[in-house]
């Protein structure tokens, strides 16, 4: 079991290579949450996301003989890119499984940072044969997007610099994918502070999280749909489960209409620039469910990133 | 004449209301600049660019006679919501002068602020008889958008905080609408260092200050066109003229078509939602003639503010 010694390990461990990103507050949003609200700025993280973090603690901590072969994953999103930069900044090499569909932007991105992208079928299984093929080839290491200590380990560290930087916070909001995130805040947070209370935010297309602490067991989603792509897990991870079993309070869902609005306005009235899947956690401090729960006057919320594609707009 | 006492008088006097913005790096800016550039965050500042900054100097420095008739000026723009702020902030009355055919957002805007919009027709003149009418009745102060001692050295309080953040610049970049800006950056930069070099930014479509440069004194442009709405001035103060004239080393003109890439760029690397006007100066530092500079490792760029119509895209 992992605890926050781990989370400051690996904030020491990646120091040299991440950015301590800002924390941002916004009158207008404090207003409309009824609350004050301390926005821990991962957009603004290198790759443009969080995931960087989890990413560069798993490969800065490998050894030098396993880090000489390599690294892979499988990901079409922010992990991808991720993986990509801090093995660059190691300067081992690392191999990227992407479905042929994925699109060619992500996909130029990650080959911009160095790594070599293969492609699969879309299906989980074809990536995950894929990946095991070439492991079987150069013995590289996998690096899975969120069910890996290592991952969850790096992704607390955003959550020990804003509780550092807000010491008393009570409570913070993080959205679900796999897990990863919130699994790496509640270590911090709770470790910080045993009374910091942590909520998660979901798509109600892609709410396996919610679901599951329904059923009381992970509840694996045949098919989701969000324009929160970062978010788009049909379950949460193995090793992410129990945290958000016992310690995530509470996860809130919400629409798309509400995550477009809390998109737009934090473009609007915050200058950020945001990606979906960063929307969803303000849509959950600005509705009405959430701004019903009493004892919160600070709330930290994560932006976990700004790669957006800006070929359109989302309202 | 002013000098750099005054920005640092305005600075005290604003401190109290105003944001000390950050200063972010790029890597990839960098790159693509060929040198290290300071991007001072003023669409993180109230009411989203940094004329709140000299709108409030002008209306903290007003006795309390004067104060109590209120503010009136004509803006459609970011100087309106500025000056209904710094009113707001002070108690004051504030009346704003806009066109009829102003956008209805910016009107909502500065009613939202709590000022008076009073509508005139659309000619500068149209405009200034309004606001002449308006002082007749209310004795209000005339607080203009650029010409005017106390608003141009509430604008270098910006140039102020980023060289205490950043003292090694070798240069600073603004862009130039009436020249306030430049103005204040001016006064601080060469009051702080004077070697420190200032060049000004502009639209090939509204370039009153670098024809003026050209031709030797103020040029009056018959029209002006460019996305860059906040740089639309026929002409340069009579107030700023000395300051561009004088100490402005060069004024720099960028096409439509490289503001729209430097606007893009900013928001999908950087992660910044800058308005069009912000992107000219970073248009300006990525063109070839200012490459081709020498003697500048270091360059400060304002970020002058974030006010953009999120209902279509530049792109």
């Amino acid at each position: 079991m992992l605890t926050i010694a781990d989370v400051r390990e690996a904030a020491d461990r990646i120091r040299p290579v991440v950015h301590r990103t800002p924390v941002f507050t916004s009158e207008t949003l404090d207003r409309m949450a009824g609350r004050s609200l301390f926005f821990k700025c991962e957009l603004f993280q290198k790759t443009g996301s969080f995931k960087y973090r989890g990413a560069s603690n798993a490969v800065r901590k490998l050894d030098d003989a396993a880090a000489a072969k390599g690294v892979v994953t499988h990901s079409s999103g922010n992990h991808g890119q991720a993986l990509a930069l801090a093995a660059k900044v190691r300067g081992i090499p690392a191999t990227i499984v992407m479905p042929a569909s994925a699109s060619p932007v992500k996909k130029a991105a990650i080959l911009g940072y160095g790594a070599s992208v293969v492609e699969s079928g879309p299906s989980l299984t074809d990536r995950e044969e894929k990946v095991a093929e070439l492991r079987a080839k150069s013995g590289a290491a996998m690096i899975p997007p969120f069910d890996h200590p290592d991952v969850i380990a790096g992704q607390g560290t955003a959550a020990l610099e804003l509780l550092e930087d807000v010491p008393t916070l009570d409570a913070v909001v993080a959205p679900i994918g796999g897990g990863g995130l919130i699994s790496g805040f509640t270590l911090a947070a709770k470790g910080f502070n045993p009374n910091c209370r942590v909520f998660g935010a979901e798509p109600t297309g892609a709410s396996a999280a919610a679901q599951s602490k329904t059923a009381g067991d992970r509840v694996k989603l045949d098919s989701t749909t969000s324009i929160a792509d970062g978010l788009l897990a049909n379950y949460v991870g193995q090793l992410t489960w129990p945290y958000i079993r016992d310690q995530v309070e509470t996860v809130f869902t919400v629409t798309e209409e509400q995550i477009v609005a809390a998109m737009r306005l934090v473009w609007e009235r915050m200058k950020l620039l945001i990606e979906p899947s960063a929307a969803v956690g303000v849509a959950v401090v600005l509705s009405e469910p959430f701004r019903a729960l009493t004892g919160l006057s600070n709330v930290g919320i994560v932006l976990c990133g700004g790669n957006v594609a800006l070929d359109k707009l989302y309202w």
